[in-house]
């Protein structure tokens, strides 16, 4: 028979399109892990907590309503669609807010709390995720100073100074390639996978360069393709190349002469790598997965002190 | 009784997703008119014959193999995966080549002949159906020396100058408006009609100033809806501009200081009209199917003038 888990409390990263969870230890330990493609753009406000007992319910032994299991979840769970909404806090202002939203449960065992997004008014930006690896990266790095880079759908350049969140930047790079890829013209010109080094690192310095060029470098990878024969693996690499490029040539102002640290997926952030490189920047990077949950374990100590 | 069609000729525009067709008289009057939704994006390559037969079977009375029925076709027909590929001509060159490609047919009264698209070598360049247009713009302005500017799905500004087209450059416009606002995070906050005009103003020029800003732009569409309430008729004009604006950066050197005619869709031209008013140009505006029957009646003189 196998040994009952039985957690500390519950770390869940509740995205669009996935939700997981971690059994925690009294240390930060991992006891066990699960996961679900029960994510906030497939459910309905009711379907929250069933799909959560789905995930944790074996977890739950000698929990009851007079010692409920505390589960601190990050990500789209607590959009204003998803299970109930986190209003967002403001920046300046730390990435972890003590002040967490209650979800409603009906469960007596469960006792879910929501890590809050941040916005900033001026430009308008939001964000809702990112700043859980924001804060674990500030736990694993108390000192860090310069700016934070978490590339993905909707790219953070994130500027941090004394532990704070500063201000930030959205890029949505990831969003427009899948949309352009998948949904234009070049849909026949780009490959789904595939690669070309070359033909990233020179549409990357085009598009730097000149990001008043985009516009007409774009439809020039269909024509190339009928008139030339580039191939659909170099178009991709050169689509994201222009893309990144002209997102470095807007976001400017965040990383030139910054110390910079790349949070994410490794793949994506080694194009980003090679992209600051070229600019003069060393970029550290660090595994995503390992700080959202160095940030969600900042968030459930936050829960234990009294709020100032 | 109705009195039969018997046309001289017949003139047709087939597209990517639609088909029209002309029974024309011996003076260039029109006789009767059909369309179909039988475009190049749906047909298989035995389909273009039976679809066309569909349009236009009623006027081929009194043809046979001895006195077939010409019949001149401008669009993606002509495309690689179209009824018969018409090799491109490369600029620079006339609009239209004497060399119409004759497509295969088992119907004896039928002899379709397709208008070739252009190419340009360097920057990289195609288009198919434009070509004809332009053809018709210079019929009825002979003496034009300038740029054609014809907005759509693929933007195309064209530089024409002595009866030819010397150069031209395409924007995918109308293919990223599409596709961002339909395939990406903006599809919640941009409307699928309605419009602001201060408010498409402000982002034409913020996107013509500074071009290089356009990737921090996208999203703050989203952020101001969440956080400000921005109307997404709003949303949807300030992508237009936004977009138009990147366009217009990336074209400089087709319109700058010069005399511009756009040719097209009433609302979207008007909205290229405003745009290059506000830098000072004034566009002169030409309805595009009237061009697009001009050219093909271009096209259908050449067929019958001995080639040099």
């Amino acid at each position: 028979m196998t040994k009952a888990i039985t957690p500390e409390w519950i770390a869940v990263d509740w995205g669009t399109t996935h939700c997981r969870a971690w059994a925690m230890g009294a240390d930060g330990e991992i006891l066990a892990d699960a996961r679900s493609s029960a994510g906030m753009g497939t459910l309905e406000r009711e379907g929250y907590e069933p799909a959560l007992l789905d995930m944790v319910g074996a977890w739950l032994g000698g929990r009851d309503g007079e010692n409920p299991m505390r589960i601190i979840c990050c990500g789209m769970v607590g959009a204003r669609q998803g299970w109930i909404e986190a209003a967002y806090c403001a920046v300046p202002c730390p990435p972890l807010s003590p002040d967490l939203t209650r979800a409603p449960t009906t469960d007596a065992r469960l006792d879910v709390r929501i890590v809050p997004g941040l916005k900033q008014q001026k430009p308008a930006d939001v964000m809702r995720g990112e700043e859980t690896q924001i804060a674990g990266f500030i736990a694993l790095n108390p000192n860090f100073d310069g700016v934070l880079c978490q590339p993905g759908t909707h790219t953070k350049w994130v500027h941090i100074s004394a532990g704070e969140v500063v201000s930030f930047q959205t890029a949505m790079t990831g969003d427009l390639f899948a949309a352009i890829s998948g949904h234009s013209v070049l849909r026949h010109s780009v490959s789904v996978d595939g690669w070309d080094d070359d033909a990233f690192d020179a549409a990357l310095s085009d598009g730097l360069a000149k990001p008043e060029s985009l516009a007409a470098r774009l439809f020039a990878l269909r024509a190339e393709g009928l008139l030339h024969g580039l191939p659909n693996a170099s178009a991709r690499a050169r689509l994201s190349g222009l893309l990144i490029g002209a997102e470095l040539a807007a976001t400017r102002p965040y990383w030139l002469g910054q110390q910079v640290a790349l949070i994410g997926a490794d793949t994506l952030c080694a194009h980003y790598a090679t992209a600051l490189a070229a600019q003069g920047i060393t970029a550290k990077r660090t595994d995503g997965d390992a700080l959202t949950r160095a940030g969600l374990i900042a968030a459930h100590s936050l829960t234990k002190e009294p709020t100032t």
